[in-house]
């Protein structure tokens, strides 16, 4: 374990370096970067692709696809006409600022407002890591349940913001949203909580006006 | 990247060694090893609960409850009157050998036919680490998509059995349990595959006989 935890704070080290190159490079265009984090088949990709419908008229949008093996979502934001990057975390099950600033260097930055890089599907390793993004953007989904906060609490600490998807299947499941906010509220008190549905898309305009409105402040 | 790899190859041989230290320990008192894994919300808690419940008045059963923070899981598992044990991983997002060959002597084996190790909830790190288990059982459940085995193939590569859990849902949710196969097939030939619901306990029983039997053939 201790051996584990050691490498870990190295890497650490060496990723600040680069989480901080990737901020500079990200200032030098003017472009905005959201990590979005969440579990596999929480929605990460369901909910992007909603809200690049919602945002594409407004703002140009890139996304980097970070996947441990495969390019189905890169294929399926393509599909939809967006601009899309594969990457291959190579079997590491989180994105690190190196891998970050990689992908960057293969977009035309100035002529993007804001790139999304989808994460990894975990709630543990990509919450360690600064990647140099503007916001980190968390997915919970309905049915993992309302409990996650207790059991994966370094995520919803980091985190910037988060949506809680398939509110729609709700009914069906055991999941509280207000015991859901209980259980965030002493690890990270003001976190803006959007319950959210990529299928019928329910509140994700609110979630379109406030990253607009985030990116506007940077 | 290059770093982090090898990092994880060193630590694997060492890994190794644990895994026969478990293997051995487990031969001695004669105690069947289940490493259970899946996605965090997958139902792993609660299709163990429903495990239990039916072999319960069968077999000894003991229960290793791996998270990266929290006890909520032991208690469950306390609460229905097993043998629980809670186990933190420090900030890791797998269990390793080391850390069960270390669960395992804080519970009485001798009086133990079968010990499960609810591994953390995540796809990707608990598959790259063997801890000596006996049988390794992976848990899906349907709203994380039928896609789950392209996007990391590893946890279905290594994995003895899956189940699919919350197949109740699957009306709700664009899950098809023949694409889910057909998906599986490449990586595993041959990989059981049961389609469960925790809520309903459909399958169940059929998951239990078929782990009585595997435990009578070892």
């Amino acid at each position: 374990m201790i051996d584990t935890i050691n490498v870990r704070e190295a890497i650490e080290t060496e990723n600040g370096r680069y989480a901080a190159l990737v901020r500079e490079k990200l200032k030098k265009s003017n472009t905005y970067l959201i990590n979005l984090m969440g579990s596999p088949g929480a929605g990460k990709s369901s909910v992007l692709l909603y809200l690049a419908s919602l945002l594409k008229d407004r703002i140009r949008i890139g996304v980097m696809e970070a996947d441990v093996d495969s390019d189905v979502d890169a294929r399926l934001m393509e599909n939809a006409g967006l601009l899309a990057l594969q990457l291959h975390t190579g079997g590491a099950c989180h994105m690190d600022a190196k891998m970050t600033l990689e992908g960057l260097e293969h977009l035309p930055l100035e002529s993007l407002d804001l790139v999304v890089l989808e994460n990894v599907g975990n709630l543990v390793c990509p919450a360690e890591f600064d990647v140099g993004a503007n916001k980190k953007v968390t997915i919970l989904s309905v049915p993992e349940g309302d409990d996650k906060p207790l059991k994966y609490p370094l995520m919803f600490q980091v985190t910037d913001c988060l949506l809680v998807n398939k509110m729609d299947a709700a009914p069906i499941f055991d999941f509280d949203l207000t015991r859901l906010r209980e259980n965030v509220k002493p690890l990270h008190p003001g976190l803006p909580v959007y319950p959210v549905s990529a299928r019928t898309g329910a509140e994700l305009e609110a979630v379109a006006t406030y990253l607009l409105h985030e990116m506007e402040r940077t």
